[in-house]
């Protein structure tokens, strides 16, 4: 009996759909899921269903599963992140042999994948800790893939993970090695941090149209439909078009029918820890995680409701120019959000001794994943003109793009302040362009304050860093 | 011969200041330094120096220290946060007896607190996570302590504490009992978030009048002269006022001498990461960690400014007007400040069940610590009329008082942005204050999004909460 390429161990939406993506690209695929409690028929239902007929061969225990696969056996472990890789990889370890590999296509915290690493490598077993993106549509038809791990391990899945993944417009795969350890699933986090921060600035720009703009759902999704032609083309700006067409039984926008109180599952959340712990900052993704929070707390934004005075929402005197200003504000926070990503990936990159690829991570995001978008395309560009950046504003042409679109977002942050709307993440945005190009930072007030009461010391304008100053301030 | 009523161990700046505040009030004290490597000669410095002829008796080796002291023993560690701690700790254990008590006095995270406490728990040894603040001079005269304990051990140590504590202008004693555990330590490491987000604002304000209204440094110091007589009567209004009327050598103000590139010792870091880990939004005191770190990017940022376009900062007509909302602007964005800090300690108290009395925590930070303003007693104010308020917003008096101030916070927002001058604290104090009025907001939007792409599926604001919907969005 032929050998099967590779085992899909977990059939969630995810696992089901990449297995069916991996077989239609021509290879055997071996399938297995726990048989216990809820799950019990998941297998059955699998084979019996969408892989009838399949090149996919059920497994009914791990080591039927482990033996059915050709060598070096390749196993996708699709499982909820946390202890239950774990405690699969405990399952799996026994029965596989040296040069096996075993690819974590969860959100595993990269930290913990890291340490899989090391806890694989003296049985010599290849632990490939990839990040997927696109969702179940992207796992069926070709999502983005961020896979780290040794290059060997990598040469040998590359086919295979080449094959399944997203073709951006170029018709080059959107999976590329991002580098040892952690890397891919570092990568895949702060894509949905990213994910996060871009969301947010949706999600601000459709409230200020239907507040101060008193657009319909229509109306809206039609803007959106028209700004997909533009700089703002991508995944987002195309589904949030279609959210705003979608009406509800009784004919009503069906999105108007939805309770504003986000979820988040912690990538947001990790990637802003992450980056407090390099000492990075954060703003907009920052902001977009808490403004999730925020939205969770609907009683207490109920109850201080009550003791709003009543205000008038500023109308702007003209909707064309309003939204000309609404699309550029957007264009300028979006840039901005991947500016931050990307300084957070270059740094932790450096610490972490990856050395990642960032033109490639930006060349992988443009096919497949939830935030491809037409910008990804100013990011190459600028890494491509200087490898060496380190921080997108320093390129002249990103930098020069935002500019541009900047007097959009300062006109719809005063529309947004007067009208008592908040917009977190365009606002975060804004100061954070401003921050990064400013010579001189208030911040010599701050270490003023500090040696003050706390005898911190500072350093001086006129003496070379490192030299540190007091003073007694008091009189 | 008399044994000592306190022993205090590790005579740095804040040690010695207490050990000497402790004398002052009439106790016997015993001190002991580490007499290894550059710190062998502190301990007879200072008995030579500072606390010559009183009654501070100098130790020269542990088992002589712990013996001095009267039973139940008190030792007050006054050591770097981190593993130092557990060393000391370590050195003086198998000398004690059960029912002594350690008081760590440092900058411990609460979670090391809780731990030690639980370590410390068999042999029966109390320990009290207290956080102190008000730095040299607080520690001298009277700083604002935050104690956190068993209340057997809070009986024992209270005389003592009460009476080498700031006294609040009725007269009352700047330390009161917080709670369990690491309650101590946890309210103290938002003090000094709250800390952060007061610098920054101040720091924010500052830049406006340097740049916007070109003010001088006596001007600006004056100026916050001035504001120390009303609202924002405190601390670092006092010292902020000071700093600018310091001239260097040359007769130009120092301050316009010190590097602007902040430093940070962890503890607004800490404080950001644990309002993640519960879920808690804390916009402002973050945005003053980002502000620290993005100044100490001073290099990055003279790279970004050589791609600026130059622009004309919009100036202020009025020097009154403008200084007139930039008060009502920073008493806003103050008040926000404290309200995300106190909705954190609200929070944990109840993950942990500390049962911290917030009403008092804002009572005891009106004397010796360094974020003392007049604005605490409107904190007191609401706390006392709704003693079961989740967040200071709820109370129609704070909020009022905040909302009285925002046009001013809404135009300086305004001007800032018009003329590229970032103020991140500020914009996320004002944006902060819209959201948590807002009874809608846009996470519909977002939950949709989440929907479509990851099948997350939402609630309605037609159903119960709880009922999970999912749609096909996709036509």
């Amino acid at each position: 009996m032929k050998k099967s390429d590779l085992g899909v161990l977990g059939l969630g939406v995810m696992g089901q759909s990449l297995a069916l993506n991996l077989e239609d690209n021509g290879y055997y695929v071996s399938v297995y899921n726990r048989m216990e409690g809820d799950e019990k028929d998941i297998l059955d239902n699998f084979l019996s269903g969408k892989a009838k007929g399949k090149k996919v061969i059920g497994c009914y225990t791990i080591k039927e599963f482990v033996d059915s696969l050709s060598l070096p056996r390749t196993i996708l472990l699709m499982v909820s992140a946390g202890s239950a890789v774990d405690a699969v990889i405990g399952q799996i370890k026994p029965h596989l042999d040296e040069g096996d590999i075993i690819i974590d296509g969860g959100n595993s915290h990269f930290k913990d994948t890291q340490r899989r690493v090391e806890e694989l490598n003296s049985p010599g077993i290849h632990l490939v800790g990839m990040g997927i993106s696109g969702g179940e549509e992207g796992a069926r038809f070709g999502p983005s893939m961020m896979p780290g791990c040794s290059e060997k391990a990598w040469e040998t899945v590359k086919p295979m993970m080449e094959s399944i993944s997203a073709k951006a417009d170029d018709g080059s795969p959107c999976c590329k090695w991002i580098g040892g350890g952690g890397a891919g699933h570092f990568v895949k986090m702060v894509h949905n941090g990213i994910e996060y921060g871009d969301m947010q600035i949706i999600a601000e720009a459709t409230q200020l149209m239907s507040k101060t703009l008193n657009m319909s759902a229509a109306e809206i999704s039609e803007t959106f439909l028209q700004w997909n032609k533009g700089k703002l083309n991508g995944y987002l700006t195309e589904i949030t078009s279609d959210i705003f067409s979608v009406p509800d039984e009784d004919g009503e926008p069906l999105v108007d029918k939805i309770l504003d109180a986000a979820g988040q599952k912690g990538t947001g959340r990790w990637t802003v820890i992450t980056a407090l712990e390099l000492g990075i900052p954060l703003p907009v993704i920052t902001s977009a995680v808490f403004s999730r929070s925020f939205s969770a707390f609907k009683d207490l934004r109920k109850q201080v409701a009550r003791n709003r005075s009543g205000r008038e929402i500023a109308k702007s005197p003209d909707i064309s120019t309003f939204l000309h200003d609404l699309e550029r504000a957007m264009i300028a926070a979006r840039m901005v959000t991947l500016a931050e990503g990307f300084f957070l990936i270059k740094t932790a990159s450096d610490v972490h001794g990856w050395d990642i690829n960032v033109e490639a991570v930006a060349k992988i995001w443009r096919g497949g994943c939830i935030i491809r978008s037409a910008m990804l395309e100013n990011v190459i560009s600028a890494f491509s003109e200087g490898s060496g950046l380190t921080h997108l504003f320093e390129s002249k042409e990103y930098f020069g793009e935002i500019e541009k679109s900047v007097p959009g977002l300062e006109t719809i942050v005063d529309i947004a302040g007067r009208s008592g709307i908040p917009i977190p993440a365009m606002s975060s945005a804004m100061n954070q362009f401003y921050t990064l190009q400013s010579k001189d930072l208030p911040a010599n007030v701050i270490q003023a304050q500090r040696d003050y009461f706390g005898a911190h010391t500072y350093e001086r304008v006129d003496r070379p860093r490192g030299e540190f100053f007091h003073t007694q301030w008091k009189k």
